[in-house]
């Protein structure tokens, strides 16, 4: 397939008329081809009239229906074959393997998310028959489900540019659970996003659907994503980015006539806590299975395992010793942009400059373009409890260990840690008290709690939760990951006397979708 | 009982400091003692941090002892007695048959959450276990269990001074979802409010949980409101009441450092759409029946229907006529306090003198204080589309009836509308039509659609929904009635390979609480 620069808007391929983004490739700073012209809001205007005159239609077309655009959408993005692995290679600096895995995952979110809506169980259809003879007053009959909310922004994210971008997570969730989407794509892999793109704008096509569904638009700056999240038509956004640029279109969300939910998921240093016991039983071990969770992806994880808490003594020096010796046998690896390795840079050298933090072991320079070095810090739980900066998240393969003198210090760093992706006790048989002792605390902390397994790596499944208190997202009662995600697009709709021939399928007397219920407080079975 | 004037803080009575509080009976002018002296941010203070402590416990009761604790305070309310009946009519000028419905309502409210405690569902629990020789990578053992959110703020309302206010719809569902609550008692029903308080106090003790379960303080003026909903304690709020009022708060919670859901239930006009074929068989006899629903409460309800959008003609003349003599029939009212009073007089006053909506008839008049004058007024399509004002709630019982052209018009108006609690279609056999037609546009306005009903009357039940898009809430996403509104203040936690003895019962391999979990993508029988 071609690359043309081009935006997508329902069926349309359109070009753009503001300043063009080029893709780099941050492995040899080589400018990739072709143009891609930004938006103005004229295409912002479009695409939310289609994606708004497609709503009714599309969040009424049958789960089976439903299910199988997602997984059209999944079989067209295999179509693509080597050359979305290419161009994906090229704009993020990512291994292949590493791109190839992403693209099942992908896949296979889609195809998940399938099954979910086939399953109907999102619905949560709740029934309260009438009861004419209740005194002193009878009840009418009561039906309750959930509909979708409207149509949806999301937006890419840099690090993941398959899974968390044009037909990620976001866009699988929200179109499983009845909203058509609009992508604004992230500037740093525009090819990726238009050959994901197209891969859609064909499964809406083939599926027979309106063609509001989906649109997909380009543009370098805020603009173009302060515009499509302040447009009434829009009801809801997800976001996977940086604090500052989620937080400024959550506000922009919050300040409209009409607020809006705003999925963002932002900003989460992942606290490892390794115990006494088992830093004494296998500090040494443990020190270099961290190394490895740090180093994946050259740390560009939201689950990047970005702080250890541990108490002071020789078991945590054996655990340091063990990860400085992985870190300066880690070699560089290319980060996702230039942006994003100058603002690593920058981070770590905050932490070098620090005088409260103390560098321990560096990786590998390497001279190529964008490489990251592994970095380990250490501090104080004093000093890491009085320097908010500290606490502030450096994007790349950066961790900081905070000795403390005790456990009653431990948690208290503990308690003042801001809201996080994920918490992770590495523990033996005898901390088991301590971990007991600390595990309400986390998960007042945390949206993952992980025992002996290392933060990065999140499963998409039923039971994953990628989501947590704020900063790590702008609304813990969620999550981005996993098939509960469809809930953040929904909303719950009661239906009182409407007669049979009005009532929406999953409603209706005959259960014709064969739903297990809530019948007058019993769960059908 | 007799009435001290105090607040309480867990299992303390304490003597505000703060410019006194005095209920009036709005029937009479009459002052009630004893004064209430407002809280200052030593209580708010103290209460956070009784909740704070409480929380880690309270949280992790079982199942059914947070039944319990439901059902203690539904005992202890009923123990009240008599009192409780007077000074609650006393202080809102409502009719002592409501008021005792209203007392059983409560108490059926807290009894229903506690059903729902006890079932479980709410947990939402979801188990992928460990696949280790899963290619290309093991799965993890994955469990999700939803948490609750934290200590919640709740603000009594006028209008409901027993199911809306301190063991109201609010309290019940943060109590069985595990939160802690402070409730900002309403200033018009201070004794009502002393009252509930010590039967919830008396529970918390009798059940033998931390004091800091409960506490309850007042004050006139926003300064106790805004100092609870930006502690940094406060995890979630919920708020009935004005458009101003609730998005005051609504913003103070959005601006803290850690935004916290703030739901607010707050504007609503309720249109009814008596459609064609039921206007020509039964115009009158629905008039009639309108103004009933009208003047239910003196119109004091959140879903009193303050507007009606039917196309012009003969049939609605019929409609209007009996309306029409059905508000000059209607006695006048008492309205919940001289300030909800002025407010009406304003409103409606607002309506007699804009020359876009022409006065049809109001109600009798009576030389009492507080006398709500139930109001008829009618407009045109066009200027209810032009003119914003004719949108706003006239809190009492007045309704504005808007004329359309056609059926074209009908919708136009329909689409423009603001979201809504309800909306209610009249119809006959020959509007199904019509009604299929306007129902996807109605669902997205409105989180309840009646059939042939009145909106007026919420059933508490699983099926329920008393919310809607914005401004009727804050947050679509939920209802503030019935056993649903349990999630709002719950998140998902997830688990990844946690030994047995660190999970939480629900999770537990064994399953204890003999829940249906959704295993594998397998819902358990």
């Amino acid at each position: 397939m071609t690359l043309e620069g081009k935006m997508l808007i329902g069926q349309q391929a359109i070009q753009g008329r503001r300043e063009p983004i080029h893709a780099v490739n941050p492995a040899t700073g080589e400018r990739l081809e072709p143009a891609y012209p930004g938006g103005t809001r004229e295409e912002v205007d479009r695409a939310c009239e289609l994606a708004s005159v497609a709503f009714d239609h599309y969040r009424e077309t049958t789960l089976e229906a439903r299910a199988r655009l997602l997984e059209t959408i999944a079989d067209e993005i295999e179509a693509l074959g080597e050359c979305l692995i290419e161009r994906a290679v090229a704009e993020s600096g990512l291994p292949q393997a590493r791109i190839q895995g992403e693209r099942g995952r992908t896949c296979n979110q889609l195809r998940l998310f399938a099954r979910t809506v086939r399953a109907g169980e999102w619905l949560d259809v709740r029934i309260d028959p009438a009861l004419p003879e209740r005194q002193p007053l009878p009840r009418a009959d009561l039906r309750q489900r959930h509909v979708a909310l409207g149509p949806v922004v999301v937006f890419g994210a840099s690090n993941f540019p398959l899974a968390f971008s044009v037909a990620g997570g976001d866009t699988a969730s929200a179109l499983a659970a009845g909203c058509p989407v609009i992508v604004k794509a992230h500037s740093a892999h525009p090819g990726t996003s238009e050959l994901v793109g197209r891969a859609i704008q064909a499964a809406v096509r083939r599926c027979g659907l309106p063609e509001g569904v989906f649109s997909l638009i380009f543009g370098s700056g805020r603009e173009v994503g302060q515009a499509l999240v302040t447009d009434a038509r829009i009801k809801a956004a997800g976001f996977t980015g940086s604090r500052s640029g989620g937080l400024a279109l959550w506000k922009a969300a919050q300040s409209r006539p009409e607020p809006i939910p705003f999925y963002a998921e932002m900003s989460s240093i992942n606290p490892v806590f390794p115990l006494p016991a088992a830093l004494k039983s296998r500090g040494a071990a443990m020190g270099e299975a961290f190394v490895g969770s740090l180093n994946m992806g050259a740390g560009q994880f939201c689950t990047n395992p970005g702080l250890v808490i541990a108490i002071k003594g020789p078991e945590l020096e054996t655990f340091i010793d063990a990860a400085s010796r992985a870190v300066e046998d880690s070699g560089s690896q290319t980060m996702l942009t230039p942006g994003i390795f100058e603002a690593y840079e920058s981070g770590v050298k905050g932490l070098a400059d620090s005088d409260k933090a103390r560098e321990i072991a560096r990786g590998h320079a390497r001279d190529a373009p964008n490489q990251c070095r592994t970095g380990l810090f250490v501090t104080s739980a004093a000093d890491f409890m009085t320097d908010e900066a500290l606490q502030a998240e450096v994007f790349g393969a950066t961790s900081l260990v905070v000795e403390c003198r005790d456990s009653t210090e431990l948690r208290r760093v503990a308690e003042q840690l801001e809201g996080q992706l994920t918490a992770t006790l590495q523990m033996d048989d005898a901390d088991l008290d301590t971990a007991r002792d600390l595990l309400p605390l986390l998960e007042r902390k945390a949206g993952r709690i992980l025992v002996n397994g290392w933060p990065t790596g999140v499963e998409v499944c039923d039971a994953m939760v990628h989501g947590g208190p704020f900063p790590a997202t702008s609304d813990a009662r969620t999550t981005s990951v996993g098939t509960a995600a469809i809930s953040r697009f929904l909303r719950p709709v009661c239906y009182q006397d409407l007669p049979d021939a009005l009532l929406p399928e999953a409603l209706k007397d005959t259960n014709p979708l064969s739903l297990k219920r809530l019948v007058d407080g019993w769960r059908e079975s």
